[in-house]
């Protein structure tokens, strides 16, 4: 692995990390709803999204990242609501989250609905309000992002997603549930950052490509580590899907066939990525770090 | 009663409901999840907050409404998400809803929630993608709603009113309670409707004033009417509010002290309109039409 590349996910989480903790600091948020909401949005975790959104900015040679901090805090808050509310009982039933208890837990479940709406609503206003940007950075961001999030994006991929637990998926089913559940808003953070970055619509066009093979390589590395991971490395407990007769790609590939699936994707992602003219930036060396993750 | 007033509700809700009915036509979101959405969102209702919001833009002498329907639906969608996710199990528990089953009820709780976090994301995809709006105008009403709705605005009201059920109010603490979890998107409906109506800063600040008293204003109504109500019109059973020893404006002031109070904030919100110079507008009809409704 490539110390540089940790390096850079490391400084990139933790410029998002101020940035979030920055933004309830002077409001007039009740005590208990403020508690909540920052109880699972400081929690940790990958900063997956940000990070990507950064480093797709990065990668078209912009230096300065004061401009995508608010878009990318926004999109972590619209990650993290959708984390506490799959959580509910009513979802996953999932009492705790990377160790910790989940936030219905923490708190109590009207608590935990109402900080998941309040997290999802402030993503809006934080953009709407950036100084940074012009009205129509704005108005392009906040279309992307809610459309990715939305009932045709992240929300769609959770009920397709709910549906799939009734009965085995094909391996395009789902692909679909992941390309929504997961694949829009990393898409959202790829077509940003380059949008920031002053891409071309032919660069964005390939991007998209690029983020939608991303996406899919996340979710089957996810799904091989849930196989042959670490219990320890990975904060997790392994063997779950299996247990659960959920449908992943080892489920409907066997092992060896998820990991050609990810090397084809991977290929498939690099040439997005050459068609896009930004081979040799961030975005290809978090490819092959995402590709190769243990945890 | 006026008959105008009420001809121009019916049109204004038929309208209302029209551009709701359309906005689902063509879309790809999974079945289920539509059908909840739509279910919620075209179970009728007073329209009261799109109404209010076309009343302010006519205010003004303009005419061609179209350029408010987009922004008059969102806040109808976040106004339904808010129902939905209120009558939840884990907040207030209905199992009905203007005689009708309530959204969880219906489908289940998953989806109910997921129907709400996509109607409420989706009404800023709805502004944002609003073809007669400029993006300054489209920013400066993202901005407003998504303020009005979030931590500081409807989903604190809606936790000060949680946290309230617990003890008895204070006839200040009970005018928070409604000043946000009300209030606050009256008052969007209000401002929105204004702005786009092209008032001028000093109008908008007197229309916020007139927006608060109105929101109050309907909450005494809303809460008079529980105790003296005539059952059939409200369409709901009248009394709860004392059986389930709720802080209400009758039960802090006695029924003659809320008359008087509805009467003096009556007063203050059409100086509030004098002071705007739109007096003998709908606006003022609606405000003396909701001070006296039976329903």
């Amino acid at each position: 692995m490539n110390y540089s590349i940790k390096n850079y996910i490391q400084q990139g989480k933790e410029i998002v990390e101020q940035m979030l903790s920055s933004l309830y600091t002077d409001t007039y948020i009740p005590e208990n709803l403020k508690a909540s909401m920052e109880y699972s949005l400081l929690a940790g975790g990958k900063r997956l999204r940000p990070i990507l959104l950064l480093a797709s900015y990065h990668s078209f040679k912009k230096t300065d990242e004061a401009k995508t901090l608010r878009t990318a805090a926004a999109l972590e808050m619209i990650h993290t609501y959708s984390l506490i509310h799959d959580d509910l009982p009513a979802m996953d039933d999932d009492d705790y989250r990377r160790g910790a208890l989940t936030n219905h837990k923490k708190f109590d479940e009207a608590t935990a609905i109402l900080a998941g709406d309040a997290l999802l609503t402030n993503s809006f206003e934080l953009i709407a309000r950036d100084e940074l940007l012009t009205a129509e950075e704005k108005v392009f961001l906040i279309t992307e992002l809610s459309h990715a999030s939305g009932p045709e994006g992240m929300v769609a991929g959770q009920v397709l997603d709910m549906e799939g637990e009734m009965s085995p998926l094909s391996l395009e089913e789902l692909e679909k549930v992941h390309e929504h559940k997961t694949g829009k808003l990393i898409s959202f953070a790829i077509i940003a950052g380059a949008y920031l970055g002053d891409a071309t619509e032919r660069q964005l066009a390939h991007l998209k490509k690029f983020a939608y093979y991303l996406g899919i390589i996340f979710q089957v590395q996810d799904d091989i580590l849930d196989v042959i991971g670490d219990q320890e490395k990975l904060g997790k407990p392994v063997g779950s899907d299996e247990e659960n007769e959920k449908s992943t790609y080892p489920n409907l590939l066997g092992l060896e066939g998820a990991k050609n699936h990810l090397s084809a994707y991977t290929e498939k992602a690099l040439q997005a990525l050459q068609e896009a003219n930004i081979e040799q930036s961030y975005l290809e060396q978090l490819l092959y770090y995402f590709g190769e993750r243990d945890h």
